[in-house]
């Protein structure tokens, strides 16, 4: 079984976006200084962002009313609205960052796009995702972007089936082992870890060590040798 | 040149959305009456949308983030804390709102869904228009879905071409003339407008009269005749 298919995700795999939102923790823990500490804060929003997850899915806009949510509820609505607009404009600020891909990243997806057919797959805003990989200056090197509302093992199925020859013969390569790597296993793929430093917590999951289709990579740099090593 | 593929339009076509955000614009006004009059109030809230639709794409969530910042900017800020948790749990009530199939709808699709592919293509929050379909039901009639940032002619060239046989073989049906009927037409597929009583004001357009692949029904109902009617 020859992989012909790669999939790759996007955020925090391709470019930074958690850092960016790590940032912008800081700047909303800040702005509420004055009503609350960080960590009663940060709690609090990590609350609402679970509540809200089911309705709001990922991506910034849901983060940002989640982010105004969590104000009026911690300072029981005592918030000023000068605080309502700044998380506004924090909010149209992470959906404006330039995209800048992460070090490796040109290098790896030029050699593996000329022996394999390369697909995105993305959770998150539709319009946000499309608006990055615009801006990054990757879209090129892909032969199809599927921006999903969940990975599971039916959306790497579904998804590798449509573009590739199978699970089978697909690798999938992210950041989040519950997300990119877990269900692409069970869904029959082979999965590249490539580690980033700061993990959504809700991101977490045990590795499958001695798993025979599973690697974790130092960097996305040896994601063409580890693919063109695969039976 | 058989028609093997029908693409419909999902919100105000297959179930009501448009009344929904009606219905929500006038709490909007009653909550922001004591500051503004409805007139200036609509007009200042139609401003932030257009102005935040490249930021923020069509649905909901942008749809919540925009009626917070008019009530902000419209109140230089002097707005209540209740009025912005009002404004946040409207968002969220219009996030469950059961979905309701208009009117010979059920009939439509499931005689269209014996002889023909039905792909459902429309915009707004991927996680949003996915929990959409599945509450109404109509979900496994179609046998794709196309959750898309934008309707223009090489949308529909694409999307009839990944799940039909090509544009010229398909027929788009939706409530748009601007997103559903004019760039189809311009991809070569047939269109057929089926009008809702609301039109939002962005999509407004000129109807293509005397086109010879056009036609305006008096609704849904019609739709499965008029298809099996084409050359």
């Amino acid at each position: 079984m020859t992989i012909t298919t790669v999939g790759l995700d996007a955020d925090d795999t391709l470019w930074h976006t958690e850092s960016l939102f790590r940032l912008t923790h800081q700047r909303f823990t800040d702005l509420l200084s004055p009503h609350c500490d960080p960590a009663t804060l940060e709690a609090r929003l990590a609350e609402t962002e679970k509540r809200n997850l089911r309705l709001y899915g990922y991506g910034v806009k849901g983060f940002t009313l989640s982010m105004i949510e969590t104000a009026m509820e911690l300072t029981d609505g005592a918030v000023s609205t000068t605080v309502i607009r700044e998380i506004l404009a924090v909010g149209r600020e992470m959906l404006t960052e330039p995209v800048e891909p992460l070090p490796g990243v040109d290098l790896a997806l030029a050699s593996l796009s000329e022996r394999y057919r390369l697909v995105l797959i993305t959770k998150g805003d539709l319009l946000h995702q499309e608006q990055k990989l615009a801006a990054s200056g990757l879209g090129d090197l892909f032969v199809a972007v599927e921006i999903v509302s969940e990975k599971d093992a039916d959306t790497y199925r579904r998804v590798f089936a449509r573009h590739g020859t199978g699970p089978e013969q697909a690798v999938m390569a992210g950041n989040s082992m519950r997300s990119d790597i877990i269900p692409a296993l069970d869904a029959g793929a082979w999965g590249a870890l490539i580690p980033y430093p700061l993990v959504w917590a809700h991101e977490a999951a045990e590795a499958p060590r001695g798993h025979d289709r599973y690697a974790e990579l130092g960097s996305i740099s040896e994601l063409p040798g580890w693919v063109a090593s695969l039976p």
